[in-house]
């Protein structure tokens, strides 16, 4: 069989593969990690390379995920392009999981060693007919049988199937499908049918983010994602963050249109998913859903109101497993939903799961994980041990709060370099730019700092003479991309208050982190991992990162961005029955220190508020230099 | 299509029906309740009723049930007359199920014993406000509090409880009224509500008979029954007997008025104690359901159709606890009903009420309960084992099956003497009276056969001279009550082929009775009590049921008549949550024996065909006078 070498670029790595494998098989061998949401199926478009040496055409896999211009300069998807000859591949900004892992780092330490035992399980049954000598009653034929695969459990059986169980047992001489859920450290029967529906067994994983809602699609008899789709949150129309969302809530009539909004998103993610994959709702038999502790309770039309009051009260910190239809969600009609739980009011069900993606409650060694968005959340822990807390950051680092922040999505900056006085950026997309976001935003404040355009306070040097240096009421700002190169005819600009706004936010995730840390009594150095997941995009520099103070300066090998970990653990949790009790136990053994009572922590905010820190010594490694 | 006014008398109540209905449809629309055996085939002609006015003749389906002379005054079948004309129709007294009282007593020596731990619990609780140490999640707040009064439990919420929570817990200052449902090994609030509503707190027992429902109000907070109601089950109308219900509720569309006709029933029944009692519906909180297999299948909308074919098999032997709301029943929307676990198909509910209410299962000592019906169902045993089977009995002793045979409702005769050539007689109510029933029907053939007016074959001694002896298409009889002195104007009268009947069916329970005995290797002289239940009225002559061979011939101080022991098990376990757990111990520790494959029953069956049997040495102390 023939050989071919493909080399990566920019990573700068040559690997030797068949002929036949596909470009994304080559990079996995070569250990270069492309982005990829759909499991190799062609379907999210968001594994695209460029073939710049070497003959690998995109032929029909193209159509609608790259121009005319991008198939002639050899823009392919890599999961669909087979290699028959020598190639270089340059993985492009927005394909690349750089210097990160993501997560998959999760996936190989807690999914890989998974076993598939999803959280709802359908079972093929040939029974025996009764005779006089074996006349138990229909329903204990079953659960005789069950028993054999699920050991000795009690079955709970909702009325409505068990009114005709009798007759679809007899429909088909006695063989049936029999869709079962765990309940609690039960069995509950879901749905009988008279034929064998083993083959068609999905299910659904939801991050009901904030900002965004994700949904993937899953087969429960081989654990592949089939698909994957995300919307805004469509609550946003009620209030951009959480707590005016809460409001909104919580006045009169409020609830219900706050619940209806996000329902509608997950209808519609699933319309299209299902469309897509050819199947029908009544399919999917199971959601799994992880999102913050009001995400959450909206989710559920739980009353969100005391949330945010003094002392931080949710209604609930685990949730019933209810049928999907009775929050109006149209998947099969006796299908289940279960809500990831939660540690407390800002410490939500989306950090238990990316604890559980992250597999920091597995090990002896003190992992880290950080969730980035309006809110830091972070956990700290190892197999004995789990402590967390959440900041309030702002929405900096997810686009709002600053004069041209925007969502990781196309057209945003998320790379920007100064260098020899020379600005250069990277869109999402490769779109003219109409804003920055998160990922670009660190970068900038770095840049700014690096090249003494800005002070380790945020403050600008007014007497710096630069074309890029603007003004307006009297707040200087800089321009990062010149009104003439933008989709929107206007500068995008980072002003002072900005900076100001991003100085709070990344010094408020940082004291989090280093109060934490004291809290327990250690140092940086026990962190042997440390996670960062969040809205970054596809993209987070973390080397600029830890020198803007956002995150610890320990070395850089030990920090991985793993992307949206919620999502990972709610697919965890769909996939494994005991994924979904490990999740349970993080909940209840975590120890949450509320930061708005603990005084150390105003202290390390207010000595966070410098670039990266007022202590040097926190961030050795960080070495300005001075103007 | 036309319609047709049909005006009942004497119930004085008009309908309009559809051209073609039948008599029976209309009076069931009319909600007037008429007698019928057959289920609507035409063949018990027990609903028989005169059209005063309008035209419908009686036509073909008359032959064999009316003489020429009722066929001329408008005698017709209910059941098999169409409608075509406006109609006034009279219910003659012996077709009528008026309201008359039905028996409701039924006492227990073990609930005297039992502690008062209601199935379903209210605790007021005044709890402590959130504060920032203490914030831990409302429903923690709660269930924490439960755990002082319940112990280590988890406890289920169920969403729309789980909704309002947060509220109604602040809505008076943290104090609140908690529901509580035992629910398997654990529990789950039903209800809460931001005031003391502990003090009133209502639960129902229901004893769902074939023939009668019957309902008792109870005051959970004391174990006090404030109140009881029956009223006879209106699935008569689909037949009087549980087959042929079974067989109407297996056609097309039939399921659900069977179902809806208890469920109407047990509604109406909740209005009239509610009422009597100034109390709401809401403020019951639970029912408690005891009936055979099939009414409990029918009260829960469950398939019945394999109950009654071999090899009868029921959809399940244990019901799932549901909210009574989800069948109709109209109670608090939250409140649960529990329908007791059955044995197999022809040991129902029921019986394992009765078990519990005799205590058999409590003691050393060997005790025997025989609830006799249309099925005699025996149950034996001790603390240590339990056995029971189920014969047909026929519907002799609840009045079915003879020429003047009825319920033990006003008017039945149920004692009956003949002293010196005498015969004296009493009905229930005192009223004229207008049939026999089970236990009138006992003391007759005691009576007939001591007076040597039969013979110990059952068969009349046809040279007798006496003014009573008459004689019917060659049939000989016995006038118990002259016409002149009856409701209906005609003699009450006991005939050679309903003796017959009746030996068949004392013969069915003693050769049950006896088979069980043997089976598991004992004698009579083992069962230290033996009681009878059934509805036989207020009233049971023991001494006269030993002396036809329908009891055992035990000393008679071990036989003891409980009445409604379903009602009585049933009440056991909405007082206390560990009567419920006992009923489950007993339906799942219960042997049955098959009769109907159990070869040496039908010999019995055989042998006991005489009265008081073919083998004098089991009844050593029955001594008739021979003739």
């Amino acid at each position: 069989m023939s050989t071919y070498t493909v080399h990566f670029l920019p990573a700068d790595r040559s690997v030797l593969v068949d002929d036949g494998a596909t470009i994304a098989e080559a990079a996995q061998q070569a250990d270069v990690l492309i982005t990829n949401l759909c499991g190799g199926e062609g379907v999210c478009g968001k594994c695209r390379v460029q073939v710049t040496k070497g003959r690998a055409p995109a032929e029909n896999h193209a159509k609608g995920f790259f121009s005319q211009d991008q198939i002639m300069k050899g823009y392919v998807l890599a999961c669909q392009t087979e290699i028959h000859d020598d190639l270089e591949v340059v993985i492009p900004a927005e394909s690349r999981m750089d210097g990160s892992k993501i997560m998959t780092s999760g996936e190989s330490q807690s999914l890989a060693k998974m076993d598939l035992n999803p959280v709802v399980k359908k079972f093929y049954l040939a029974l025996s007919a009764p005779t006089m000598e074996d006349n138990v009653p229909d329903v204990e034929r079953i659960t005789r049988e069950l028993r054999k695969e699920l050991g000795w459990h009690t079955f709970d059986i909702p009325l409505d199937c068990l009114q005709t169980l009798s007759t679809k047992l007899r429909e088909n001489d006695w063989k049936v499908t029999v869709t079962v859920a765990r309940h609690g450290e039960n069995y509950r029967m879901l749905r009988i049918e008279p034929f064998d529906t083993a083959r068609s067994h999905y299910g659904l994983a939801v991050d009901v983010g904030t900002t965004t809602v994700v949904a993937q699609l899953l087969d429960l008899n081989t654990g592949a994602v089939l698909d994957v789709e995300g919307c805004h949150n469509s609550q946003a129309s009620f209030g951009e963050d959480v707590i005016s969302r809460v409001i909104f809530a919580c006045g009169k009539g409020g609830l219900d249109p706050v619940q209806n909004a996000v329902v509608k998103n997950i209808n519609s993610l699933i319309g299209t998913l299902v469309k897509k994959r050819g199947i029908s709702r009544e399919e999917i038999e199971v959601i799994v859903a992880a999102g913050n502790t009001t995400m959450s309770h909206l989710l559920l039309g739980l009353t969100p109101c005391y949330i945010r009051l003094d002392p931080y009260v949710p209604t609930t910190d685990e949730f019933p497993q209810i049928r999907a239809s009775e929050i109006g969600i149209r998947i099969n009609p006796r299908g289940i939903l279960e809500v990831m739980p939660c540690v407390a009011s800002y410490v939500g069900g989306d950090i238990v799961a990316g604890v559980l993606a992250s597999g920091i409650s597995e090990q002896e060694a003190v992992k880290c994980l950080i969730d980035i968005g309006t809110n830091g959340e972070i956990a700290i822990g190892n197999r004995d041990w789990l402590v967390c807390c959440s900041a309030s950051a702002g929405p900096a680092f997810e686009g709002g709060g600053t004069r041209c922040g925007m969502r990781a999505t196309d057209g945003a900056i998320e790379k920007v370099v100064i260098e020899d006085g020379e600005l250069h950026y990277e869109t999402i997309g490769n779109k003219k730019p109409r804003g920055i976001c998160g990922s670009g935003l660190i970068d900038c404040i770095y840049e700014l700092v690096r090249n003494n355009i800005i002070g380790q306070d945020g403050k600008f040097d007014r007497q710096r003479k630069d074309p890029r240096l603007s003004s307006e009421d009297g707040i200087p700002g800089y321009i990062i991309a010149d009104a003439g190169e933008t989709e929107t005819g206007a500068h995008v600009v980072i002003t002072e208050s900005d900076i100001d706004n991003l100085i709070k936010s990344k010094g408020a995730v940082f004291a989090a982190i280093k109060s934490l840390v004291d809290y327990i009594g250690l140092g940086f150095d026990v962190i042997d991992t440390l996670y960062v997941a969040g809205g970054f995009g596809s993209f987070l520099n973390i080397p600029k990162a830890v020198a803007i103070g956002l995150l610890p300066d320990i070395p850089l090998e030990k920090i991985k961005f793993i992307g949206n970990s919620s999502l990972t653990g709610a697919r965890s949790c769909l996939l494994s029955e005991n994924a979904f009790e490990t999740c349970l136990n993080i909940s209840r053994s975590m120890t949450n220190i509320e930061l708005s009572t603990y005084q150390p922590f105003t202290n390390e905010y207010i000595a966070a508020l410098f670039l990266p820190h007022t202590d040097g010594k926190l961030f050795p490694s960080v070495n300005y230099a001075k103007r």
